[in-house]
């Protein structure tokens, strides 16, 4: 965890992005290392935790860190929480909270109250539209053999 | 919608990930259209919402989409909500629930589900260790004078 914080403390040093930093690990062996790089690369989904994500499956070749345990400087967004499930680690260990984030300036704490309304009634409104149609992709999905589900 | 329910389609035929498609658009032009690219990138993030944001914020040299709009073929799972939030678009359209997306063997209900709970509690576990060490990047940050807030 010193780990992390050293890495996200040298993030804002170097002016590439926010204050996060985050690592994955392998039978305590370290696998890649994140840190914040949304400014700094004109991405907002480069957070710490999913830029340590891409990494560790590019090294390893898997979309799935079923064997590993991601250490990150700040409690994971909303966005981090659902990349660590679709990775699928072992479990993940955090420092500040959502709360300290937010006083620090950071969305996170909001995103994550936002999630629970209804589409429609939050801040940035989702609409559905003809969802008769949506259900096709699923339907060629369903009756193809050959798939690599995830 | 059409056009995001059909590269869902031709993604599955493909073979290059699962059943989903989504295209950002600013003043009714196409910026990007992404694919779920998950199993053929080994990226777990590589959902279509992320790498639709990606790519428009790729080419617009921009980390905020303030003036553009979200057509994605399923509501966005959490890690696409996320990123939405964060690259704040005016709003989003969808087709399919998460609901649907459950029944075809998705975990986006279940990773919305997840969210609610406390960290200890998930299924997949979240520790906090050493708080009093995670605020230091935050200090870092808050001293920092030429910083780009986000």
């Amino acid at each position: 965890m010193e780990r992390a914080i050293q890495v996200a403390i040298e993030n804002v040093r170097s002016g590439r992005g926010g204050p996060f930093g985050a690592l994955v690990v392998r039978n305590n062996e370290l696998v890649a290392t994140g840190v914040n790089l949304v400014t700094g690369t004109n991405d907002p989904t480069a957070h710490a935790e999913i830029v340590a994500i891409r990494a560790a499956c590019e090294k390893l070749g898997t979309f799935q860190l079923s064997d590993c345990e991601i250490y990150t400087s700040c409690e994971p967004c909303p966005m981090c929480l659902g990349a660590i499930y679709w990775a699928r680690p072992k479990q993940f260990y955090y420092s500040c909270t959502r709360q300290a984030a937010a006083l620090a300036g950071f969305d996170d704490a909001f995103i994550y109250n936002e999630l629970c309304l209804a589409p429609g009634q939050r801040s940035i409104p989702g609409h559905c539209l003809s969802p008769e149609l949506g259900g096709k992709p699923f339907e060629e999905w369903a009756k193809t053999a050959n798939k690599v589900p995830y």
